[in-house]
């Protein structure tokens, strides 16, 4: 195969301008790696007249997405718009009822349309790649849909949000509180246009479940994955947390229990010395458990124009190679329907709460936590100041039920200033 | 694609009971990833009449793995003998010349005669695929010449010799001098037949030049790799690098500079809190660093039965899907004979002497060093009750010639005991 591979690419924000870079800078290499050289035939983007600080020279502009997913001269659409649904899913839909293959950046789009988007890329003898939809240049999806093949996958774990683990990380070396230092990242332009997206987990939320899907041979259930975000997480929690050894992070868990598929995104007490505790602002780790192949992680930039743009460029030389596989690693009509299971995995949690100062206000936290069945490993009352009592409380391994029994319980005692801050403990 | 894709297996030791094994349990979870079905049609290895644990029913026997290379119902042969040259390399030839595709985890045949084999291949319209060859079940391979294809790659380094990082490790943990651990790690049968293969860096260096092929695009040139094994660290140095804040890896770094290709294999400290430093047993990591992409560590089992076949696994499936790329990621005839360099990049330096305790004699040291252009960063010199003071110096980074240039002038003092131990500091 020595014709071009021929790139439509719909969308010059950061990502597409660094894919057509790459593709102006390395012709020569391109096209010694892929077999065959790579050119970009059109491009497509909110506003013609802008100066990205790159050449367009020689590319056809279609003002619609939706035009030039259908080009003739396109044989691979390259969607880096992003949204879940407008021009970006009306344009990848269009691409592969025109027999173009997709390449894509668009993690919402693919967590909530996946598994149709998939069934149909199939239908028409297409696939659609997502490599840059998770963990920027960490080649993550590679891994596990290819490299890890062989084995049942156990567990998938990740830190996958850089604007999160950039917050909290400051946080902690500015000793600043959550809204302070989510206005910096705002003044930054580090922040999606809705701010939820990354601080509420949803975007974490997504990649989690993309890669549950390829991991378990599952169709993709965002909708099931328990999402908590990093909003609640007080200066107080990350000090709390050093002391005891610990970094908070935001952290996903997809596994496969008895009971059913466990995916959550929420943020986690993790060993500071480990790898997951030592990554620092935006950097994305992502750890894989195979039971042939073990426990492999994998760490990397989780964003930024050069990282996104390489694990475009992997896929579209995938593709050019003539490697096709299909959407999730299976075909989508064997993806089973998983049983979704909520914290099934038992787990010791960090509890701070503001305690009313009164005589056996302790007793009665203690009391409550004793019924709801969560035993304590430790309980530390702190010196103060205020009307109420620091309080903070590290439960030896219990199930999320039990927890849940207990913060219930704790709740309805009339002795708590606030509703108790409970964060799961992940000693991974 | 429905049609089976048929193994025959080479070898059945660790590894290639490892895949036999998968195979046969994993059948349906194989056919639904790879798209057909993998089956064994026959195997082959030294002794038949062996209880390995694993079924052979329904596969073939040959005693010859030439044979068995050539035989009509192989698709794929497997190759898990071991060995840089007989059997394994004329099985392998065999195999090409009848059309089939090789699958490998020989690192030695392949650091030594991957260009030719390469170069068969291709011209067969064969594929040989090593992924089993490299950090056991980290999809290294796959990560550089697929998942960084888009990447010109500046740097690929990596601790790659599990029985290497467990003699480090236990010698550090235990406080026992090498012989004794090496003498253990004999007895549980962690050393090759011949052990200096682990030891003198050989194995490592046999990996590091087979990725340093795939990430620059040049012929593997093992011989151009400069090998230093862990057999002259002492109890002693690993001691001083902890308290210096270090500890010692038997490390590679390939990179290419504006003088050539620089590749080396050899005992260095690294920062104890990084993630090299903290590898333990036997434990891989590599760390691959592209334009685009960044940096990018992997870390995972580099051996063992279920962590190899995995990577075997990720081979077959991949030609079963048929994604099917150049052995060393571009076609072997575009392959650049890279000039080589000798350590190019400067660095700070360990040394660590046995000087006589005489008048004059640091002074002599410093003199020396400063004349060959290499200064002091710190000096340590130890009270002891032996006739000989033990001196620890810290260079300031400097180049390997001026390094080379200096430890020849201290050698011609006369006030030192032996020869300087030198180990280069590796801030990674």
């Amino acid at each position: 195969m020595t014709h071009p591979l021929r790139l439509g690419i719909a969308g010059l924000g950061t990502v597409g301008v660094g894919v057509v870079s790459i593709i102006r800078r390395k012709t020569a290499l391109l096209s010694a790696r892929a077999g065959r050289p790579i050119t970009i035939s059109a491009v497509s983007a909110r506003s013609r007249n802008k100066d990205r600080g790159v050449s367009l020279d020689g590319y056809a502009w279609e003002d619609d997405p939706v035009a030039l997913a259908r080009r003739d001269d396109v044989d691979v659409f390259v969607e880096l718009m992003g949204g879940s649904d407008g021009p970006a899913k009306a344009a990848t839909e269009a691409a592969l009822a025109a027999g173009k293959d997709v390449v894509t950046a668009n993690k919402a789009m693919l967590a909530i349309h996946g598994h149709t988007l998939a069934e149909r890329a199939e239908a028409e003898g297409r696939v659609i790649r997502f490599e840059a939809a998770i963990a920027g240049g960490i080649p993550v999806v590679k891994a596990l849909s290819e490299g890890l093949a062989g084995n049942s996958v156990t567990r998938v774990m990740g830190v996958m949000n850089g604007v999160c683990n950039y917050i909290l990380t400051r946080m902690e070396s500015a000793g600043l509180p959550y809204a302070e230092v989510f206005g910096e990242a705002d003044r930054l332009g580090y922040l999606e246009a809705d701010p939820t997206l990354d601080v509420g987990g949803i975007d974490a939320g997504h990649k989690l479940a993309l890669l549950a899907a390829v991991a378990f041979g599952v169709r993709v259930g965002f909708d099931d994955v328990e999402l908590e975000g990093i909003d609640r997480i007080s200066v107080e929690d990350i000090g709390q947390a050093r002391d005891l050894g610990y970094r908070i992070k935001l952290l996903g868990v997809a596994q496969m229990t008895a009971r059913g598929l466990e995916q959550r995104m929420s943020p986690c007490l993790v060993p500071a010395g480990s790898p997951l505790g030592q990554l620092e602002g935006a950097t994305n780790m992502t750890v894989l458990e195979g039971d042939a192949a073990g426990q492999i992680v994998l760490r990397g930039a989780g964003a930024g124009q050069g990282p996104t743009a390489s694990a475009v460029m992997a896929d579209v030389i995938d593709i050019a190679r003539g490697c096709r596989i299909p959407v999730f690693g299976q075909p989508a009509a064997t993806l089973k329907r998983a049983q979704p299971a909520k914290s099934v995995a038992p787990a010791a949690y960090y509890l701070r709460m503001a305690l009313q100062d009164r005589p056996g206000a302790l007793a009665r936290i203690a009391t409550v936590l004793g019924e709801a069945g969560v035993s304590i490993d430790r309980m530390r009352q702190y010196g103060h100041d205020t009307p109420t009592a620091p309080v903070l409380i590290i439960t030896h391994e219990t199930t999320r039920d039990a927890l849940d029994r207990a913060l219930d319980g704790l709740g309805r005692t009339g002795v708590l200033e606030n509703d108790p801050v409970a964060i799961r403990i992940e000693n991974v």
